[in-house]
C-alpha cells in the first residue's frame, strides 16, 4: 500500500484544522483598537494551537518520510491521531472565549495529552511494521522529548484547576521544546547514507 | 484518464467533511465540567460520523489502489458518493443537537443507507470498467459485509421511530464490523503476486 | 512551469466550495419530518450547486489533462474562474433561504453566467498557449454547448424577475446537458492515438 | 527532505483561506437588489483579499518551483508565512463589516505588512539553503517590488487613521503591481537553459 494518499489526506485534515480555527475568532464589537483587547485571550489561544498543529504536521512529515510500508493498523492509528487533533479547534475556542478559565484550560491539556499519546501509538505502529532495523526504529531510540511532554501536560492539567495561566505557560513551554525540529531522523538519515557510501567504497 | 486527480479531489472532500463537523459543536455555555454534559450527544454523534467517514476514506483508498482505469461514469459515480457523504455533517448535527430524537436518528440512517448504496454503485461502475478478470472483481466476490450493513441500516431506520438509541447502537455495530479493514483486496493482491512469482519460476 | 500545483490548488478550492455549502443548511427547528419541509428550497439549491461544481471539476480535469504548458496568463485565468466559483456558496444560500425569490434567483444566474464566461476565457488562454494544432484546440472546435449554456443563462436571468421557478428549471436543464461528460476531448485523444499507431505501422 | 508535502500543505492552507472568506459574507436581510448594497464593502474587501491570497499562491508556486532543498528552517519560515496569511480572513471580515473604518483598515495593512515580511524571510531562508549561485538567488537580486510594497503598506497604515479609503486604494495599487507575475524567475530559468544548451554545444 502506498503512502501517498495517507500523506495527502493527513495534509488536508491538518491544513483544515489549522485554518478553520481563525473562523472561531469573532469580529470585534467596535471599530477601535480597544475593541480588539477582549480578543487577546482568543488570539493567544489561536497562536498556541497554530504552533501545535504546525509541530504535528512537521513531525508527521518527518516520520512518514522514512516510512516505507503502510498497513491497515497504521492507517487507523493515523486516523486516531487526526481524531484528537480535530478536537483542537473546539478546545481552543472554549479556552480563548472563557479567558483561560480553569476547566477549559484543563480540557485543552487533556486533548494535548491524548494527541501526544496518539502520536506515540502511531509511531510505534509504524516501527512495528518497518522492523527493528529500520531507519525510524534506530532514529527514535529513547524518546525523552515525548516523555517530557506527556509529564508536563499531566502537571499542567492538575495545575489548571488552581492556576490556569501557569498551565497555559507550560503548554507554551512544551511547544517551544518541539519547535526545534526533530533532528534525530535527519541525523540518522545522513548516518545511514554515510554508512552506505563507506560500504560502497569497500 | 489518470486516477490521480479523482483521488486528490476525493481526499480533499473527505478531509473537509471529517474536519468541519467539529465546527458544529457549540462552545459550552459555562466554564464548568457540568457545562460539557449537554454536549455529550453531539460528541457521540461526532465520534460515530468521524469513524464512518474514516471507514469510507479507508475503503475508497483500497478500492482506487487496484483500479487502473477511470471513465466518465466512474467519475460521476464517485461524485454521487461524495454528495451523500457531504450530507453527513448535516444529519450528524441534527441527531446530536436533538439528543438522538426519533426522526433525526432515522434520517441519519437513511443517509448512511444512501452512502452505502452509492459506494456499491461506484464499486460496480469500476468493476464494469476494469473487466471481470481484474483484481478488484475477483477480490469483491460475494459482498456479505455490504449486504449486512444495508440490512442493518434498514432495521435501524425502522427501529429509530420507537427506540432511537437502539438504532444508534446498530449504526455503531456496523461501524465496528467495518473497522476491520477490507482484507479481501490485500489478500487478492498477495495471491496475484504469488501467482506471478510462480509463473516466473516456470 | 508544471501543471501539478495548479491542479492541486484548484482541486483544493473546488473541494472546499462543494463541501462548505452544506454548512449553510441550518439545523431544522423541530425534530419532526415536518420540520424538514422549510429546508426543501435550501436542499434543492444545494443539489443544483453541488452538480454545477461537480461539472466544473470534471471539465477542468479533462481540460488540464490535455494541457502541456502553463503560463502566467493561464494561472490568472484559472484564479479568475475560481473567484466566480467561490461566490456560488453565497448565492446558493441566498437563493435557498429566500425560497427562490426573484432577485436571488437572478443573481444565481448571473454568477453562473460569469463562471461560464471565466471557463471560456481559461479555455482560450490555454489554447492560445498550446497552439492551434494541439489536441485541445482540435477537440474544442465549435463550442455549441457553451453557447447554449450562456444563452440559456441570459434567458433565465431575465425570466427570474417574473417567474423565478422557470429560471431555476432552466439552470437545472443546463446542468443536465453538461452531466453528459465532454466526450470531445476523449474522442480527440483516441483519434490522436490511432493516428500515432497508424504512423508507427508505416 | 522532499518539497512535495510542503507544497501540498501550503496549497491546502491557501485554498482554505481563499475559500472560507466567502463564508463571512452574510446573507442579505431582504430579497431585493437594494438588500445587496450594504454588502458592497464586504464584497470589495473580499475581492482585495482574494487577489492577495492568489498573488501569494502564485509567487509561492514560482519560488518553490526553483527550490531544490527544504530544511527545518525553511519549513518553519513557511509556517510563519501561513500564520499571518491565516489572519487575512479575520481582518477582511472586520474591515468589510465596519465599512472600511479607520482602525480595521489600519490592521488590514499591518497584516499585509507582516505577510510581506514573512514572505521575504521565507525567500531568504530558501536562498541561504540553496547557495548564492542558485537559480533563485540570481533571479531575486535587488528586490524592488518588495521594497515598494512594504513602504506603501507603511504609508497606507499611517493614512488609514485619517483617510481609510486612500489606504484601501493603496492596498489595491500594491496588488495591481504584483498581478504582473514575477517574471524574474521565468527569465532566469530560460537564461539558465540557454547557457546549458550553449555549454552542451561546446
Amino acid at each position: 500500500m502506498g503512502k501517498g494518499r495517507i500523506e495527502a489526506f493527513s495534509d488536508g485534515v491538518l491544513a483544515i484544522i489549522i485554518t478553520i480555527m481563525v473562523l472561531e475568532m469573532k469580529t470585534p464589537s467596535g471599530v477601535s483598537l480597544r475593541a480588539l483587547r477582549p480578543l487577546a485571550p482568543a488570539f493567544l489561544s489561536y497562536v498556541l494551537s497554530f504552533v501545535y498543529v504546525g509541530i504535528y504536521w512537521n513531525n508527521h512529515h518527518h516520520m512518514l518520510y522514512v516510512t516505507r510500508r503502510i498497513s491497515g493498523g497504521v492507517m487507523w492509528a493515523n486516523l486516531h491521531l487526526l481524531f484528537w487533533l480535530s478536537l483542537v479547534p473546539f478546545v481552543t475556542r472554549w479556552m480563548g472565549d472563557s479567558h483561560f478559565a480553569s476547566v477549559p484550560t484543563m480540557l485543552y491539556g487533556v486533548i494535548l495529552l491524548l494527541c501526544g499519546f496518539a502520536y506515540w501509538l502511531l509511531l510505534h505502529a509504524i516501527v512495528a511494521n518497518e522492523g527493528p532495523a529500520s531507519t525510524l526504529a534506530t532514529a527514535v531510540g529513547r524518546d525523552r522529548k515525548t516523555t517530557f511532554s506527556l509529564l508536563t501536560y499531566a502537571v499542567a492539567i492538575a495545575l489548571a484547576l488552581v492556576r490556569p495561566w501557569i498551565a497555559g505557560a507550560l503548554y507554551g513551554l512544551v511547544a517551544l521544546v518541539w519547535l526545534v525540529p526533530d533532528r534525530r531522523i535527519e541525523r540518522e538519515l545522513s548516518r545511514a547514507s554515510r554508512k552506505g557510501a563507506a560500504a560502497e567504497e569497500l
